[in-house]
């Protein structure tokens, strides 16, 4: 489906666990709907690899042609399977609905394939040995494509990369270091003389709203092995890098934030303006974040800011709502107002335009209340659009209230 | 780079407009970063497809292989540019740093290559004509691509499409309706009738969180026919779904509800626990918002809710922060509190665990406060993770908002 409104997780994921299982992804492939294309890509895709794994197509309007594309490419037949249908029709009733006609088509099966079931959805997988290799089909939708892969795909591929491979399947360990604070030229120029030394482990730097992830992956004969290499590599990065390395488990900065505060015993409540419920949002994306987000405030208008926060009117006049003042006043509302530890503002303007008395587009003041006191900071993102000048704001809030927590 | 962290949303952007321009595209590769694939990649891409667009890997770093790739693929040296690698030390200057050594390799050219300049980064793209097709080199991150591609790119796209074609591009528009409330494949049986009548407009229903999209793509001779075209599928698929369709051009359900809002002169406030800022987010996502939405709260613990929310404390013990009569109470307290409107409430249980007195994983209440009074409504996800429960009941919220607007 190559319209422009597509975005492909399912790929990541099942990369992901193959890399586990030491098997290599040499190449993905998106291909439109269209049955000739679709074949030859999985042709071609059966003479490249030992296991090719296809993901949708499996639904039950005329674009799923995922079914038909394998059974072309295999010069294979499909039969019907009554168990299937019986169960689609089942999972209709459940819902006091009738299994539409088009349905019919999820229960087709290819000759010898193995079925893997659907708990929840209608589409069944279908695991397929050919030629020494093994073709997989997946249906779309994340959650069903995660849990089918989990439970169903992932123990047989284990065996599979056994018997290829004649043996235990080599280790592929990853290490993956997360840094705020430096622009991705900067952090290379750090760590380059370091993993220039190693073919193996590999090292990919990757940026995302100045979140900076290092991740090395090593490829050894066992995971002892790789994990030994990790860490003599890590440790040498580590010297370099020191405390701007804020996570080393994969965990993203909100729950490094998290484990911090509830380390000191502390708690957090916000005051957002600008992102409106963003920096929110991620901090409680933490589960188990109750024991120290309490919450706060979204004061989109100055009305709010004044009534809830009790930013002074006369200080909106004079300083404008996106100013050091009004983001300092709006920290130590909050804090006063939910009685937490700590307290995080962002008010600025993320654009498109500017209004009355407001900043320039990209303009973000950001305000931290705490025991012993309040203070601001501000950047500026002029040439950023809306959404990403609201999610450096958020970012930019995390990480300094992760140095504050850090002292 | 296919490790498993990387989305691509840099093709979908890019797809649109080459559909706009009619042309389409038919396949995606994403490839490793090894020289000699990445090579053949880009040399069967020649083959198969007059345009060749290739993003990333332009940067200054070792992994950044696509240079020399397409180098060796269309069998062309590399010149260094004295220009760019000026232009990439003044950037630096202006940030007062010094340039790295590695950012000259950012300054070698591919001979006969017009230089495709960048005004947000330091790698320039590069567009090479070359049997009659042509292959782009654009950067990664997705505003430098998405800045050098509208305003460097497009316009050249355009002059090439037409002296391929030898005449001016055959029109690929889109209509996109937006629907809520209904599922996939009710969605599909509804509308199939229709839609099987005509193999131009292709049509494809698109599913994200219970929020649904009908995109019909039609290629035309002229837009005019295109456009005709669509008008014709688009009134039969609206005389059946009628106001299931929340939205026609492209609009997402948190702005067709501010629209409302604005055309009603009323304002809306949130009070959110759950979803912790992600349905404020939602809406303050909107551009010009703040004529509509004031703000709200995020009451994560029972605390806030009772002090921000006047939620009465011993409602909470006796029915649970996760409640009809809680939501309902949230709802009422902020709309209260703030003088808004409408208030809208969210509460309920994201997962992974049950803590106290919570309802069940997956549960969800919405409550909405208006100038006739408050309402509530539920629903359980049970089989969902955190984040597609968070995900799901602020889509909920809205879609149940946007009803209450629309009577």
């Amino acid at each position: 489906m190559l319209t422009h409104k597509r975005v492909d997780t399912n790929s990541l994921f099942i990369t992901e666990h193959l890399n586990n299982l030491g098997v290599e992804v040499t190449a993905k492939h998106v291909i439109g709907d269209e049955i000739e294309r679709l074949t030859g890509a999985i042709r071609s895709a059966i003479d490249a690899a030992q296991f090719v794994i296809l993901s949708g197509g499996l639904g039950p309007t005329e674009d799923d042609l995922t079914r038909d594309a394998v059974a072309a490419a295999l010069n294979r037949r499909q039969i019907f399977n009554q168990a299937i249908s019986d169960g689609i029709e089942q999972r209709f009733r459940t819902m006091n609905r009738v299994m539409p006609e088009i349905n019919r088509r999820q229960a087709m099966v290819i000759e010898g394939a193995h079925i893997l079931a659907n708990d929840c959805g209608t589409a069944s997988g279908q695991w397929i040995e050919e030629r020494g290799g093994v073709v997989v089909m997946l249906p779309g939708p994340p959650h069903e494509l995660k849990s089918m892969f989990t439970r169903q795909c992932l123990p047989r591929l284990e065996r599979a990369v056994r018997s290829i491979t004649g043996g235990p399947p080599n280790a592929i360990r990853t290490l993956e270091l997360r840094i705020c604070g430096m622009s991705e030229s900067e952090l290379d120029q750090a760590i380059a003389p370091i993993y220039k030394q190693y073919e193996n482990p590999a090292t990919t730097i990757l940026a995302h709203n100045s979140d900076m992830q290092v991740h090395l992956r090593a490829r050894c004969a066992t995971e002892r092995d790789a994990g030994m290499l990790l860490a003599e590599v890590g440790a040498k990065i580590d010297a370099v890098l020191g405390d701007r390395i804020y996570s080393r488990n994969g965990d993203p900065l909100e729950a490094v934030v998290g484990h911090l505060l509830e380390r000191q015993h502390a708690t957090l409540a916000i005051a957002e303006s600008a992102t409106g419920g963003g920096l929110g949002e991620r901090i409680s994306s933490v589960p188990g974040c109750s024991a120290w987000f309490l919450g706060g405030f979204v004061t989109y208008t100055n009305r709010m800011k004044i009534e809830l926060l009790d930013v002074p009117a006369d200080l909106l006049l004079r300083k404008g709502s996106v100013s050091a003042d009004t983001a300092a006043a709006m920290a130590a509302g909050a804090r006063r107002r939910t009685g937490a530890t700590w307290a995080v503002s962002i008010t600025g303007n993320a654009g498109p335009t500017v209004d009355g008395d407001q900043a320039p587009v990209g303009m973000v003041h950001v305000g931290i209340s705490g025991p012993a006191g309040t203070e601001t900071w501000h950047r500026h993102w002029p040439a950023s659009d809306r959404a990403r000048v609201r999610a450096f704001a958020a970012q930019m809030a995390l990480d300094l209230l992760h140095r504050k927590l850090k002292q």
